[in-house]
């Protein structure tokens, strides 16, 4: 039986631009199929969707030559760490609070994570003062600093860096010799009107800075964005910046592990290509997206402010991302309660509401915080329809604990 | 338009159990999609059928709670070595010729490698003497060695361990008290009719070993075998023996990048699952995988025929995998004009070969082999059709260069 008569025409249920663009994408694989292994940083011809991406968000030209595909953005943050720790005398600048892959992945490769503060104050501003005032005790004690992350917009702080606040952080890169590690793999993800995402790419382009002034490495997933897709592990890192040497040995450490998966790979190439308006597909794809991140934006507002509202909770707008990171101000008695049940305070008030209601948020102690501080990252993700059910159940928890161990 | 009622129905090109094999994957994911992340270690309901899957392999029970789903073999291994070795004078055992994964990991993680030398006169065998041998000179170096790799069967080598070999392999990793690290990729690829493929987790039941007697951690993809499918990035590893601490420490770096690519997941799944006698699919499943491996079998035989033919090369049967690794002793003007090339005699060889044939073999340098000879890696994976024009184009090759450099 030859099964190929009986597959039905595609055009029966999928738009014309899909159909011809999944065609494309089987002609730049060689073999037209994606079981085969490929190049290791990627099958070439998606690279080149990928970099003419770049360059239209940017308006700086990209090459394919630059982007690594990986299993999701993580390994490659682990890659660039394991090349740039030598030893616990290496150091990198890390955002605190953090998303604690960047602690995770130090701590394995035997590095030192230098921290700045993030001031909550100013919305989770990156103040360049602190980070410098952070170099240079961390160079005082012998510490090599060799690169700074910033997560843009931030996790777990879901700020939004200003574009000026960008230019600052790429000079002071620049003229300290650190490497850029920017994560910007929430880079559609802006809910605040006045805030736009700039990719550090462009910031240092736009600067005029070259090949021979920055190395920048650049984080994107397709775990994140209205698209969402974390189980198929796709994302990619593009570096400029880089000496030839250098860009070997990222590529032979790439090449250890063969190559990521090509269906992660092909998706990553549509995240950075979606649908454009000449195309059958462009209406419904727009009013999905817009529909996803609109959705996003409200349930973004609707639990900021009833945080807010609560007593002892302050709550930052959440400008992008995907989380909200109030901070919670503990009666001593509850700091006690925990103590005595040996849990950080957040953890505690975070375990209780577990318990008592079913939702589920991440002590800021995971993420780091300014000492004395206590905080929790709650996502945004729950259904909208959700969202006033749990901001109930969560008030009247609130509630409780604080009538418990109000001091 | 809805386009859910326009697609067809799936029973006009698929058979009734791999429709049903498909209902039964979606429900043990939760939310019945792909796209999210999973557990760190892999959706659970797969790995209870990659569990009952070893069971019936082996005839004695798995545990998914054992089962870390990984990007294909290669992050399992990295993940193991991250684990083991804490600085240089941290050894691994690892035999020569390898796959030199092993090699780089062990570098990337700054541990020390500890070869042994498989005797090809025996057809690569392994032998204890030598394993013991190297270990207890690597003991008198100071150096701390805590596991054994082997490659069963073996790449670039093609040998199948003989079953009293693997018992006498077992019982030296617990009385030295090394962890095993078994690379059983190739399982199903057995061309030798007096071969059979046993996996290590049963030779050590076998001996009556249970939880507290070996640390052993057996390796299995998708990308080997009659599937082949290494574009997906699947396979997993059982860990069995290890302490409960020492397995939260596991599943604490498999959960720093959250999970492997869903895909890959449930091919794992299948690969270990496939259809049964019963089902609809069988008799055609049962062909095509027989088909598969019978013309691997063919062409190993005849590249294996042809090799042993020409002047100065021994071959070795290709019992296993998908590799031949025949030996060439290369005449001392070619060594010479390798030196005066800055390459190593068999990379000369290799490159001179691709020059005039187009034809890819991997020089037996990039896996290690005893100093002074010389070898070359040869896959068996060409289109059978295409086999005696290699084997053609190979011989005029090999006779030309000989006769240039003949002594």
């Amino acid at each position: 039986m030859n099964l190929l008569h009986m597959i039905p025409d595609a055009s029966s249920c999928c738009s014309a631009d899909s159909i011809s663009r999944a065609k494309q994408i089987l002609a730049l694989i060689p073999g037209r199929a994606t079981g085969a292994y490929s190049h290791s940083q990627g099958i070439k011809g998606l690279r080149d969707a990928i970099a003419s991406g770049i360059a239209s968000r940017d308006g700086f030209p990209a090459n394919a030559d630059d982007i690594f595909l990986t299993d999701g953005a993580s390994p490659g943050v682990h890659l660039m760490m394991q090349l740039l720790i030598r030893n616990e005398k290496d150091g990198i600048l890390v955002p605190i609070p953090q998303y604690p892959l960047y602690s995770a992945s130090i701590a394995l490769h035997g590095g030192s994570l230098v921290p700045y503060y993030l001031n909550e104050s100013t919305g989770w501003g990156l103040e360049i003062s602190d980070v410098k005032k952070q170099l240079e005790d961390a160079r005082s004690r012998g510490i090599d600093v060799r690169a700074l992350v910033v997560i843009n917009p931030g996790n777990p702080t879901g700020q939004v860096l200003a574009e000026e606040n960008q230019y600052d952080i790429v000079k002071f890169c620049k003229n300290e010799g650190l490497v850029l590690l920017a994560d910007e793999v929430y880079q559609e993800n802006i809910y605040a009107d006045n805030k736009k995402f700039h990719s550090f790419k462009k910031i240092v382009r736009s600067l005029g800075y070259g090949e021979d002034d920055l190395p920048l490495v650049s984080y994107q997933s397709v775990s994140k964005g209205y698209y969402g897709e974390c189980g198929k592990r796709g994302g990619y890192m593009e570096i400029t910046g880089f000496s030839a040497p250098v860009r070997e040995q990222i590529y032979k450490i790439a090449s250890v592990n063969l190559c990521s998966n090509i269906t992660g790979q092909i998706l990553a190439s549509l995240v950075m290509n979606p649908p454009k308006a000449s195309d059958e597909s462009y209406a419904s794809y727009k009013a999905e997206k817009d529909g996803i991140l609109a959705s996003l934006a409200r349930r973004a507002k609707a639990l900021e402010i009833a945080f807010s509202k609560l007593e002892g909770i302050t709550c930052n707008k959440a400008e992008g991302a995907m989380y909200l990171f109030p901070q919670i101000c503990l009666p001593q008695k509850a700091i006690e309660a925990a103590k005595a049940a040996n849990k950080a305070p957040d953890a505690f008030y975070a375990l209780r509401l577990l318990e008592s209601t079913g939702i589920v948020v991440v002590p800021g102690s995971g993420f780091g915080q300014v000492p004395g501080t206590w905080h929790f990252r709650c996502t945004i993700l729950p259904q909208e329809e959700k969202i006033p059910a749990i901001i109930s159940r969560f008030t009247v928890f609130h509630e409780t604990f604080m009538a418990e161990y109000r001091d």
